[in-house]
């Protein structure tokens, strides 16, 4: 626990341009909006009001009380860059209706005090405590960014109830959630305002866990096949594992467990070594939303869940933290510019919930005609299992927060994005101002203010995509100390000092693991952080029969005009000729090939245009 | 309709070696036993008795019947070679239930006499006259090979009763089967006793068809879609799909109705065109067991359930005496030696519901522990939907009627296999004997014997996979004419004359259709009418890292010691080495090769040994 340094939060960062920019604005102005409308109309916020009756519309949901917190949670983010009265008069609505629905205990939820007043405590799988997390974190959010301590004094209330029942009396018919996520909230209002009873009620839950059951599936479904600090691999539904060691890293760090961190380490090698796609999508298995046995990763069936991917993103940002190793922010990236990001529409106002690696169009057509399961096609603006759109909303709000982190003397930048920066060293308060076209170029300039000069470190992260770069301190190149995927520039810092890094961006091809049968003898693209994949509407139907050449050029060419502005990546592939003169469908092997141009978009961007095929991987000549 | 020929039913022909001789004796000294047993021990023949009541165990099921109306044709066949006593009294018994339990009207059936009085003739979907329909075949079957007529005569007052409700009076709550098979049966009966009644209500059962729908998925599902002679495509439900088209060619063919026939001809050109296996299976939806998109074939999800490959078999026969066509022979021979034989073990006792292409076995396993949908692996002795079992059992019994046709002066070999025939032309009563290792070798001899010398044409199939062939009459080569698939030898014939048929076997590598996403790439391997496919237990896990190399030589050996004994196909091919030295799933690409024997079995014989991976395509060299 020697390499432990602090996360610096959101509000101490603020993005100025470009790419996380870009995306900002369109979830302040459209995803924001969007997503409340769509919650509003589907019952969500009526069902607060807590009279919903027989015949009414939009029964509501044990979710639904987790979807709106996070949506606020999303709107208080921005609310801290730019104050907005209609947006809070919409949030205030909402904590005015928790405040008049909640009962003499604090206790609110939308679903049990209509419906199972009697079952309240009785049942570890209908995401109460979850739901409650979920508006903890909302509140917190919300006080930090607008003063405005009601939503969260209601939070306190009903945090100290739930102390009482599950720390104080033990009296709740389980003692753990059955889908976490309370744990790192309560952490967070520790943090927040410094009393114990929070860091404790949520180390209970985290430390309890494994020696009860969830009824559903299975111990290993929720993550209680064994105590938290001994578990060895990656179980069960995988956002309710990214939410648990979020939280046990947490509080591995609060109280400098080395075991708990040591398991956090173990899982999340599971997951990177033998459960992960390409893409940072986690949870193959639709049964369950699961993670499924190691290297089976299918393709077309891959359930990878966007939550699942925030999830990750928020556990390697914590990660970053424990232990800073370049390791953690390569797969945070990951997550953020691929599984995550997939997940909500270049206009910011509809979703994925699943999102595959692989589409066979007509398949998935016909299913749906037809009624067979299906991977859904189209993005959508709301679910009826909602959790992803408000989710994706938090994130990119919060981004800011997965960017820097800092020691006494030295500050590490994780991410690359044009933003302005104040961070506290011991020696002086720095301003650091990033200005960089990232992911579109590797080419990233800091500039350095402070109230002082003073001699400290930057550590710049060397990204692991990388196969070389270049350090330049005010147009001198120097070679720094190499650690654990950061470079240290060491020296007395002067207001104004410039520092260049230059990343330059290839196009890589990689294989996969030989155990992963899905994918062999076939590539996937990534250029810097971004991952590629090829839609139909750029090219022919048959992706599957694209073969990329053993000596491939790939060209990179900036399109401002195509899907808000992207690089392609192109190359003249072989391609198996579509005739076949036989009646029948097999024949004896003579396949004939042409030369054709075979193109390549980020994988987050897909699924913007009209619909068709979509893969990842390509066939490779060997 | 001027190619119609007659087919040589089962009883005119003897099986007396080899290949589908030794399945014969399996069945009849194994598989009849053991399927039996578990049916009496799943209260199948319990049901029958109609005392169940709530608390026994074996609640009786819709289509309980149907598996002992199948069981008991099959054993019937067995009956014709070799009278049996103790199996006889088996079948008596259930026939003697059949008596008892039946109502007034001749109705029989376990289910609803017992549970759904009120619902007789009201639930379309609930496979009544399918029930009907096998016990009518069955009755037939038993009164053919023991001349016991009781079973007959109860079902011909069955059929009158049926005959009475959906034709004359037209009072049922629907006007065709929901599962069809009752058609063909009642064809039998008409073709048994000649009364035009039976075809009537048949040819009701088929015309009908399309004006009425299924309550269950929609009308494709059972082929309402449209009128059967309109149809164009295959639909839905693919054994029902089988079971309607037997009946439909059955139908074309008493009535001459070429509009029937060449509906039959769309469906099959679209089957065959775009919706079957390289191993004759069809069905690749599991959802309804239902007909997938055009050329959406995948390998491990693939249904393709015994029985259909079983009815597509029937259909072809049949197809074959409408108009003789070497296509016909082709797929129903590669039916017959692959996607229905995989269906049963070697040892004859268990069976397999679905027949998958490829299997990753840990996946599978993993699914099974954690409750998710998968296939599965193991071959069982029963399913609680036991359809397969006894139908493959009846299918292997009966195959001598799927080995010949006659016109007034020709007959036509349509399969390969030692055995003894006796072939009524209108210039002589023939007798062929034919001594074959086939599949095993290409070498057939036929040996003629007659009553008379006489002038007459043997056509002798020349399978569409021979790439080359050699004809003696009497040790001397001829070259016959050669149409459509067959050789037409036509001579004045004299006792003792010998023909020789030379099909050299080699193997071959098969390519799919360019609109078949996941072969691309990829070869599956035959040999003469056999698939063939490479099993774990005989190669490394990584099925699918072996690479064919661009010319490959192959072996072909004989293994007397292995599967029963088999030919198997091997050969020295590249493998990707397994070794991965970075952390993660993915790295730059860069694999490597070394060279390796692949080793390959038929299809129809794998999962008779250790559990393991299993592939049909295999990745070649471009």
């Amino acid at each position: 626990m020697d390499n432990t340094i602090k996360q610096i939060p959101y509000h101490k960062v603020e993005q100025t341009s470009g790419f996380w920019y870009n995306w900002f604005v369109t979830n302040r102005d459209i995803t924001i909006n969007s997503v409340y409308n769509r919650f509003k109309e589907t019952g969500r916020i009526e069902a607060m009001k807590h009279h919903w009756k027989e015949g009414d519309p939009h029964k509501p949901h044990i979710f639904f009380d987790s979807d709106l917190a996070k949506w606020i949670e999303g709107a208080a983010y921005h609310l801290h860059y730019r104050r907005d009265t209609a947006l809070e008069e919409k949030v205030d609505e909402i904590v005015n209706l928790i405040e008049t629905g909640r009962d003499e205990h604090g206790y609110f939820n939308s679903y049990f005090q209509q419906f199972e007043q009697d079952q309240r405590w009785k049942q570890r799988d209908s995401h109460e405590l979850y739901c409650a997390g979920h508006l903890l974190e909302a509140a917190i959010a919300y006080a930090e960014s607008t003063g405005k301590k009601l939503f969260l004094n209601l939070m306190i209330d009903y945090m100290d109830y739930i102390y009482q029942v599950f720390y104080v009396d033990q009296n709740a018919a389980f003692s753990t959630p059955g889908h976490q996520e309370i744990e790192l909230a309560l952490i967070k209002l520790y943090r927040y305002n410094g009393q114990q009873k929070y860091l404790d009620l949520a180390a209970y839950f985290v430390d309890t866990r494994g020696q009860e059951s969830s009824k559903y599936y299975g111990k290993w479904y929720a993550q209680s096949q064994a105590p938290v600090s001994d578990q060895v691999d990656a179980q069960g539904h995988s956002v309710r594992f990214g939410y648990l060691f979020a939280s046990a890293a947490d509080l591995a760090k609060e109280r400098q467990d080395i075991k708990l961190f040591m398991a956090c380490q173990r899982v999340l090698r599971d997951v990177a070594d033998r459960k992960m796609y390409v893409s940072g999508g986690v949870g193959s298995l639709s049964y369950g939303e699961t993670f499924g046995y190691p290297y089976i990763l299918p393709n077309k069936e891959a359930y990878t869940e966007t939550c699942a991917s925030i999830s990750l993103a928020m556990v390697y940002n914590r990660m970053l933290s424990l232990d800073v190793d370049g390791e953690y922010s390569d797969l945070m990236e990951l997550e953020l510019y691929n599984g995550a990001l997939a997940g909500i529409s270049l206009k910011g106002d509809s979703f994925t919930y699943e999102n595959p690696l692989e589409v066979i169009y007509k398949d998935v057509q016909f299913k749906e005609i037809v009624g067979a399961p299906t991977r859904p096609y189209a993005r959508q603006e709301v679910f009826s299992c909602s959790c992803c759109p408000p989710n994706i909303s938090r994130l990119l709000a919060s981004l800011s927060g997965y960017q820097y982190g800092s020691s006494e003397d030295t500050i590490y930048a994780h991410l690359f994005s044009s933003s302005k920066a104040e961070i506290e060293l011991s020696a002086a308060l720095v301003g650091i101002e990033q200005t960089t076209n990232y992911p579109w170029s590797g080419e990233i300039d800091f500039t350095i203010s402070m109230n002082q000069k003073s001699v400290w470190t930057l550590a710049v992260r060397i990204p692991g995509w990388s196969s070389s770069h270049t350090i330049t301190v005010n147009g001198t190149e120097i070679t720094p100390l190499i650690k654990k995927g950061y470079a240290f520039i060491q020296r007395k810092w002067e207001e104004g000092d410039t520092v260049h890094l230059s990343l330059p961006l290839e196009v890589i091809e990689l294989e996969s693991h030989p155990l992963i049968a899905e994918d062999a003898g076939k590539v996937a693209i990534k250029v810097g952080p971004l991952l590629y994949c090829a839609e139909e509407c750029d090219n022919d139907e048959r992706l599957w029969d694209y073969v990329i050449n053993k000596e491939t050029e790939y060209s990179l060419e900036w399109r401002n005009d195509l899907l808000g502005g992207v690089n392609t990546v192109s190359a003249m592939v072989k391609m198996r000729k579509g005739s076949f003169e036989k009646q029948g469908l097999y024949r004896q092997w003579s396949p004939q090939y042409s030369e054709k141009k075979l193109i390549f978009v980020p994988y987050y961007s897909w699924c913007n245009r009209e619909p068709g095929n979509m893969s990842v991987w390509f066939r490779k000549e060997i």
